[in-house]
C-alpha cells in the first residue's frame, strides 16, 4: 500500500491543512495568511511577528557569499514587516552548522545578518546555534504598526489601482541575495496614501497578486505592456511566475493613483500594472496584442 | 595553509564571539545570554522572545514518534519562557521537510505543536514550510511577564539556596521528547516568592547552574547526596551533565526556603541542592563521602 506524501499534497494545500484545526483567542488580530501577524499590543499599535527559514540546497549554496545569506535571511522578514506597513523591531536568530565549517563562512552569515539589522535599527536579541550538516537559518522578527497604518492582504476594493516597485523576475541571477527591503517606501505609502492592500513578491507577482484576490474575494485585470520585467529574466511570462523578488504590490483607490505617482519621492521604479475588479471578472491579463487571456496565479511551492 | 573551523572554537565562545559587536537599543532590557531576550512593552509587563531550532540527526531521529518531536519543539521554547517567569502566548513554527516525506509524519509533527500550544494557551500564528533533505522544526515564542515576577540568570545572591524541579538526567532515555515544561511551577515560584535567578536544564545540571554563577559571579556549593538523580542514567557523574532535562534551577534567599518546601503544592519533586557562595569560594560539590571537589561546570555542547 502507498501512503500519500507531501508532495502529492502540494505546499499550500499542507498549509491549508494545518491550518484548518488551528483556534486563535482575541488576541490574534491576524493569524496565519497573510505576510505577518497581527497582534494586539498597545492602545494604538499592533505587534508584527514573522519568519523565514533558509535552507542549503534550497535557498542557497555554500558556493553564496556568507554576507549575502545571512543578509538575505533577515531582510526578507524585513520585507513581510513593509508588506504590513510596519517597522521591524526585534530579532532572533537560530542557524543550524556543520562543526568542520570554515569559521569564516560562519562569520561572514552574521556579518550580514548584523548588517540588515543596522541598516534597519533591528535590535538582535537572541538565537540558537545547533548541528547540521546543511546550513539552516531560521530569524523571527517582532515589528510594530500604528493601528491605522496596518494593511492586509484582505483589503483589496473594486476599481483599486494595483501598483508594483521596482523589476520583476530574474532574481535568482542574484536579486534574490541583493536587495533592500522595501521599509522605506512601505512607510511612505501608508503615511500618506490609503493603502487598500499590500503583500511582498516571493512566490511571483502572479501568485502573490493571486493571494490579494484569494483573500479580498476580488478579481483583477493586469496589462503585460505595464509590468516592468527585470533583463535578468526571459520575458514577460518567466518574470511574472519567478519568485523572491521582494517588491511590493499594493492597492489603493483608482482615485488616488495620479496623486501617488506624483508625489513618490524614490528612486525605485513605480509601476501601475493594473485594476482590481470584481470577483465575477476572474483574473485576466490583456497582451501586448490586445488580446486577453486568463491567468492561473501559480508562483514557486516547495513541495 | 589550513583554516580556524567551527568546532575548533566550541560553541560558547562562538556565541560570545558574535555577541560582542552587537549593539542594542535601550528598548532591550536583556539581550543575549538568558533564557529569552527581555524587551520593553508596557507599564507593568515586559515581552519576552526565544526560539529553538531542532535538527534530525542531532536532536531526534526519523524514528522518533512526530507527535513527540513536534510537542518538544514548542515544550522547550515554553520551558526557557517558564524559566524567565513568564506565560507563553504567541508562536510562528518553520519546518523545513523532503517533499517525499510520509505526509502522516508531517501531519504527526504538527499534531504535536498543536498539542503543546492547546496545554498552554499559545496562539499558533503563523509560520515558513520549505524544502530540506533532512528535517528541521524552528520555533520562536513570545511571551510576556509582570515587571515584578521577572527572573534573570545573574540576580543569584550569597547565602541563595540552592533548588531544582524533578529528576536530572538519562533525558536521552525519553524524557527529552516527553517533559512537561514547568510553567505552572514557575509561575508559583515568582508569584509567592522573590526568586532570585533561574535557569532551565537544557546543557546538564552542572552547566546550567554555571551559567547562573557566571551570569551573577558567584560561587556555589553542591550536595551530591541531595540531587535527585533519575533512574534513566548511569548515576551522579553522568547524570549531571546529561542535557535536556527541561527542569528548573533556581536560587532563592535561605531565610525562605523552608517556607517553599513547606508550602510547594506540586506533586513535581522539589530538592534543596546547595548554596550560592561568594565568588572566591568557587563552584565545588561535596560527595557522599564527605569530600569536596572542584566542579567543572561542562554539558553538553553542538562542536
Amino acid at each position: 500500500m502507498e501512503f500519500m506524501k507531501l508532495k502529492d499534497l502540494g505546499e499550500f494545500k499542507f498549509i491549508e491543512r494545518i491550518g484548518k484545526d488551528i483556534r486563535l483567542s482575541s488576541r490574534v488580530i491576524k493569524g496565519i495568511g497573510d505576510d505577518a501577524a497581527v497582534l494586539k499590543y498597545k492602545k494604538d499599535k499592533f505587534l508584527l511577528f514573522t519568519t523565514d527559514m533558509l535552507v542549503e540546497g534550497a535557498h542557497f549554496y555554500r558556493s553564496s557569499r556568507p554576507e549575502s545569506v545571512g543578509e538575505k535571511a533577515l531582510s526578507s522578514n524585513i520585507s513581510d514587516i513593509a508588506a504590513m506597513g510596519g517597522t521591524p523591531k526585534f530579532s532572533v536568530i537560530s542557524i543550524g552548522m556543520p562543526g568542520g565549517l570554515d569559521l569564516r563562512y560562519a562569520d561572514g552569515l552574521y556579518r550580514g545578518i548584523k548588517r540588515a539589522a543596522r541598516m534597519f535599527g533591528i535590535d538582535l536579541v537572541g538565537g540558537d546555534t545547533v548541528s547540521s550538516e546543511k546550513i539552516v537559518i531560521n530569524i523571527a522578527l517582532i515589528g510594530e504598526v500604528e493601528k491605522e497604518n496596518l494593511v492586509l492582504r484582505s483589503g483589496a476594493k473594486e476599481n483599486d489601482a494595483i501598483f508594483v516597485t521596482g523589476c520583476i523576475g530574474g532574481s535568482i541571477k542574484g536579486k534574490h541575495l541583493n536587495f533592500t527591503p522595501r521599509i522605506k517606501e512601505a512607510r511612505f505609502l501608508v503615511k500618506n496614501f490609503k493603502i487598500n492592500s499590500m503583500i511582498d513578491v516571493s512566490d511571483g507577482l502572479l501568485a502573490d497578486l493571486g493571494h490579494i484576490l484569494q483573500e479580498s474575494s476580488k478579481g483583477a485585470m493586469i496589462l503585460e505592456n505595464s509590468v516592468p520585467i527585470s533583463k535578468a529574466t526571459k520575458g514577460f511570462d518567466s518574470g511574472v511566475r519567478d519568485g523572491e523578488d521582494f517588491e511590493l504590490i499594493f492597492t489603493l483607490p483608482e482615485r488616488h493613483a495620479a496623486r501617488l505617482e506624483d508625489k513618490w519621492p524614490f528612486k525605485t521604479r513605480l509601476s501601475r500594472i493594473g485594476t482590481i475588479l470584481n470577483k465575477r471578472r476572474g483574473f485576466y491579463l490583456i497582451r501586448k496584442n490586445g488580446k486577453s487571456e486568463r491567468v492561473e496565479p501559480i508562483g514557486f511551492t516547495h513541495f
